[in-house]
């Protein structure tokens, strides 16, 4: 999967680290900070995904000679000593991440980037390109999850996934959000998520008859086939057929794994297979349902009494289609000034959830005596950090009367060191830790933070010095007109 | 951009392969046609795309040991003989399809492949994949041009793209459709898209001033600056200094290109600054806006005397975000029998737009002595090919009374040879070329069609053998119950 990425990225990158280079300003150190304001879907967390492809580009990211000779060409005319410069390049500054599979919420730092302005600028536009998009996708795994929590759930999506990289990158998102397999051959692969396959409507065309295709598919994976039932005639023509195989199998020892319903109304459907099935003896026969399946229709056909085992989940999946982006932005918090000090910075916005937070910031997750997240707590690496007897005050940085105090707890510091000065300093956990991870974060919140509508709001609170320097930034740019 | 991608494919068509390996059916011919059943958006076409990916998949479509190793380890068990012949599989079927930048419409073959059952069921799922998502990003991108036709356009949408293919191969999509630069610099690269970039927030909030910020940009590239003037807030600074900084270039005998907005009411801010700018003597500076734009966004700010001349499109257009997903299908029309025959085949549903049309199809666009395209017309290979002077019948498929005939007329065929018998026949035309079929393609329609809200619907008609065949296929398989 690795491929020359140093060039996936905005131009506006580029041309700023030019002009920080013409200005003698490059070397500068900067620290950026990745989050993002709004959970998508109306969810109550979202589950951090991306940091195993943030660190495969990171690792080699590097401009080839063909890259130069692209930038040469451009109208920009940068210099050719610049272009030197790139060539040399090679990521030497300092990252934190939360893991994968971390539950997390709007306005906390997912991932710091320390660095020379021009080398944090750099790796903008990836980190937000894959961060953004695999967030997303566990987010939405994880909340099918919650509404079928005992199923087994199959990503379907690929044909329909935004290109190539979404479908082989989303398999391993929905696995981390919950999911059980895919159907992506490259993403087992390349990832070890399990794989699973049925056969299509062209498998039964193909043949003279239905039942005709059923035997020939059964013969080749007695053990594992599953049968579409749905090409011509569901209840008529594909599970009366389906039956007939399975017995044949019965009488050959061998016990047929599943049908799978694709169209038609699913609810009655799978109740009058699975009526079919049981009547004719195969009560062991599963149910496959698939066919622009979400976390609400799969609610709702539980609902109704679906007699559904599995459900295949595509389009809605891959592509998050109620709202496919997760507007993770990346912001200057803190630059060296000419001095050689570190100065915070804030951006300004008409529009309050909009202004960011000035300073390098760390993330605590504060767990109360009941083993359950109380809130999570922001403050810069030079206070204290937070310890159990260490009295605490939570507030809310909107609305600071707000608040409450807090002295018996355990602070779990979040984001991880993943590189040093350039150096890989964490290994990557495989998949299955990833999962165990995000199924442990799950039981940190009460149910009432993990409700697929509604959800309470989790506290995201910063310290007093965090909140305090915002507001004195904030007055030292609103100063009032004089007019 | 070429990766092994012969595993992007679902695991079903793996086992379809060695189903039909296993049951001595494997060599059989077979012919698919791709296409979707529904429009986009609610527009009145489609822009074909992807085309050029499809070919490069195609083109280095292998198994690598590697990648026989990992089926190897499947719970399959796939017969050792049958991975030997994956190992030395290449494709040698024949493929037609539609043209990139091709007004296309539901129902219709977009591409059609022939060859064994065994490589037409594998190359599926990537086919589909690359079609449904630039097709979909390059119609997305029509719309917005429709609505802005004399402005320029840019694509902003990396860092919200799902993944990176998406924003490489999306960019290049909307290029296709009308855009006129990209900021992603691989796409730029990749495909000689033009590429643009201004400076991030971040770029101000690194200077102890914004005026300081402008001016160290300003010095750096002169000719193309455009200045970012939202940092702290649009008309009481960023505009004010913005225009500091061009009269600085102004005395420089230089002339500062462009102000950005990217926040607030885009309308009100626009015409505001214009109007500072003008009454600077600044009537050159050019006025871009970007945040969260779309069609529908654009038209309402034109409506409102926005005074913008560019658009930076990101989000919306990158992920369709308002149906971010093409439903294209891949069906079975024929297969060779035992006997050695094509034989056709349907798909029934109990959704009635969703049976599939039997038998290997050929496209003609059917042009009226006025220029104008009248209908779409397809029918069978063997069939006599619709020229001018032979009476044409019109026929809607699914109310036959709604007919016409014509008898002047040109009979554009539509489908392109790409690959015969594995050997690729077509040249992949530049993408200017592209843009300019995509322009001709639009000229042949009347303006109702490509509205934006409620086109009139175009007509797609199937020549009377081929309506006729379907009608009989389905009455084959619906043949009443006896009960």
């Amino acid at each position: 999967m690795r491929r020359e990425l140093a060039l996936h990225t905005d131009k506006y990158q580029i041309n700023m680290m030019y002009a920080h280079w013409v200005n003698g300003t490059h070397k500068r150190k900067a620290v950026f900070e990745a989050y993002f304001r709004k959970l998508p879907f109306g969810n109550g967390f979202a589950v951090f995904a991306g940091l195993e492809r943030i660190i495969g580009y990171i690792g080699s990211l590097r401009f080839s000679e063909d890259d130069i000779r692209y930038l040469s060409e451009q109208e920009e005319n940068y210099a050719p000593a610049f272009l030197e410069e790139l060539l040399q390049f090679h990521f030497q500054g300092t990252i934190h991440s939360m893991k994968e599979g971390a539950l997390v919420f709007p306005d906390e730092p997912l991932i710091r980037v320390e660095g020379t302005i021009m080398e944090a600028q750099l790796v903008e536009t990836a980190i937000l390109n894959f961060m953004n998009y695999q967030t997303l996708i566990a987010t939405k795994a994880s909340r099918i999850k919650q509404v079928a929590p005992n199923d087994i759930l199959l990503e379907f999506g690929t044909r329909r996934a935004q290109e190539a990289d979404a479908a082989v990158w989303g398999a391993r998102a929905t696995y981390i959000g919950g999911f059980d397999a895919t159907s992506n051959m490259l993403a087992g692969k390349l990832f070890g998520i399990p794989t699973k396959g049925t056969h299509a409507h062209s498998w039964v065309q193909s043949f003279n008859s239905e039942l005709e295709a059923f035997d020939a598919y059964a013969k080749v994976m007695p053990d594992l086939v599953t049968l579409l039932v749905d090409t011509f005639d569901t209840l008529r023509s594909g599970v009366p057929n389906a039956i007939i195989t399975a017995k044949k199998l019965e009488a050959q020892g061998k016990r047929m794994n599943a049908i799978r319903l694709d169209s038609g109304d699913l609810a009655y459907l799978s109740r009058q297979a699975r009526k079919m099935l049981d009547e004719a003896g195969l009560p062991y026969v599963k149910i496959v349902a698939s066919n622009d399946l979400d976390e609400n229709t799969i609610m709702d056909l539980k609902l109704q009494g679906a007699a559904i085992d599995t459900w295949g989940v595509g389009t809605q999946l891959i592509t998050a289609s109620d709202q496919p982006s997760l507007g993770g932005v990346y912001k200057l918090v803190e630059i060296e000034s000419a001095s050689g000090e570190m100065v915070p910075t804030i951006k300004i916005s008409s529009n309050p959830e909009k202004v960011s937070t000035p300073g390098k910031k760390d993330v605590f997750r504060i767990i109360g005596t009941n083993g359950k997240a109380l809130a999570d707590y922001i403050s810069f690496p030079e206070e204290a950090a937070p310890r159990s007897g260490a009295k605490l005050k939570l507030f809310n940085p909107l609305h600071p009367y707000m608040q409450k105090r807090v002295d018996r707890y355990e602070a779990l510091s979040m984001l991880e060191p993943i590189y040093v000065n350039g150096f890989q300093v964490y290994s990557l956990p495989d998949l299955s830790e990833i999962r165990r991870y995000h199924k442990e974060q799950l039981d940190l919140f009460w149910p009432e933070y993990l409700r697929k509508l509604n959800p309470e709001v989790y506290r995201v609170n910063l310290s007093q010095q965090v909140w305090s320097r915002k507001q004195q930034l904030l007055a030292q740019h609103m100063e009032p007109d004089i007019e």
